[in-house]
């Protein structure tokens, strides 16, 4: 595996790759890798003759008094397991490297960004849009990689690319999770034991929810038989429970900590 | 030449001109060409392995009550044009193909884009860094080539393909201009037979500027000379004179036309 520390180098590898014939598969992330992102990686590894990742935890996408300065990391360990995971090329920038001055180009997705998480942070989805732009631009063609956990990231990344043509082919997979339902998220790390044993509950609502889905109940009811499912649970602090096109979406707070998750309205 | 009205062909033409080793130009345009717009053709031609030209009267740049509606066109007369000037791959899309539904992303660039026309048109360069956002990424790796006549314009655009680590490399080619000064605009045909006669004011203003400059004024001092020779035009109405980085920059109605000029403030 090789490892880019330069968007030259980055680029260039991959554009070698391409002109060599060979198709590439791009996995952004923001690192501290889990089983949720091996599995982009393996798909990507399977899918594509070349895997490339990324490791960049973008401070666009990170609002005043959010988890930026502590958000968990592990080159040495990410490394080894992408590498593990088939990884060709991983592309691990320094914040000067991506951003050398102001920036001042901003991309925005409208629709797909408001609401649910884009309410709960505004600057959040124009962030991660920006940095998704700059990410492919410096790829080039590809399949990239994005996870269901992030369901509205997802649409926003989706939308992005249909609107303004990227040469990327958005592959959506499957949310990872514990044995007990947690969504697997870096994001885990800052749980206490209690409220670890807790976390379990977004999953257990957004299942109340398709029940209540099955059993013909309205969105509203839909959303209030998930909220009546974390109010039982006293570590936990409802953000949102909410049904958009077909989904259910749910966001929750552990002290300090917010985890989101989602599901299929329908099984 | 091809003349291409899908995104897909164009797209795909251009990679595979560069699967085949050929670098290729790009001159993004609204169309009606002049000689502005064919000097810009002929330097993409000489530079490049290939060159290409999009026309293409992008809705989202003009505000309400401006001129969409009315700008000129003639493709016919282009694609002979363009043709002639060796140009090998002509994008003339619908808007349909172009924008097939709701645009919702944005492409914004701060600084570049505030004051001077951004403040006359506030959606403008928003409307431009997203549509040369979508060319570029159908377009693919290549030089671009822009007109100093829309300097704004041009310190947008390079300051999208810095930012979001576009791969292209922005190539500015200097003002076309009439004998009498005038810089070729498609927009010149609006101009009765009196205000054409009064439209070299731009020029003048911006040669009153730039002596002023060189004899030792201040930017207000050379502002104010601009001004003053505006003010002696009956036909001509100022909208700005303005200094910003060693550049003289002017816009002047003609009744319902609106006219803009630049000048280096050094020769």
């Amino acid at each position: 595996m090789q490892v880019h520390d330069t968007i030259d180098s980055f680029r260039k590898a991959l554009d070698a790759e391409r002109a060599g014939g060979r198709t590439v598969g791009l996995v952004p992330t923001m690192g501290y890798l889990h089983e949720g992102h091996l599995s982009l990686l393996r798909r990507a590894v399977a899918d594509c003759d070349v895997a490339a990742a990324t490791i960049f935890v973008n401070p666009l996408q990170f609002g005043a008094g959010e988890d930026l300065a502590t958000y968990p990391s592990d080159l040495e360990g990410d490394s080894r397991l992408a590498a593990g995971a088939g990884v060709a090329h991983l592309f691990t920038p320094a914040t000067s490297e991506m951003y050398p001055g102001e920036v001042l180009t901003t991309v925005t997705v409208a629709g797909a960004s408001e609401g649910l998480e884009g309410g709960a942070r505004p600057t959040h989805f124009a962030g991660v849009a920006t940095v998704v732009a700059k990410l492919f631009n410096i790829a080039g063609p590809c399949r990239a990689y994005f996870g269901e956990k992030d369901w509205q990231q997802l649409q926003v990344v989706r939308r992005l690319v249909t609107d303004l043509s990227f040469p990327v082919e958005v592959v959506a997979c499957p949310t990872v999770r514990e044995p007990d339902g947690l969504a697997l998220s870096s994001r885990n790390v800052y749980l206490s034991t209690g409220q670890r044993r807790a976390a379990p509950v977004l999953y257990r609502a957004l299942l109340a929810g398709r029940a209540a889905a099955g059993a013909g109940a309205e969105a509203t009811a839909v959303e209030a038989a998930m909220t009546e499912v974390v109010s039982a649970e006293p570590l936990a602090d409802l953000d949102y429970a909410a049904v958009r096109d077909d989904r259910l979406l749910i966001a929750v707070r552990f002290g300090p900590t917010r985890l989101i998750d989602n599901l299929a309205m329908e099984e």
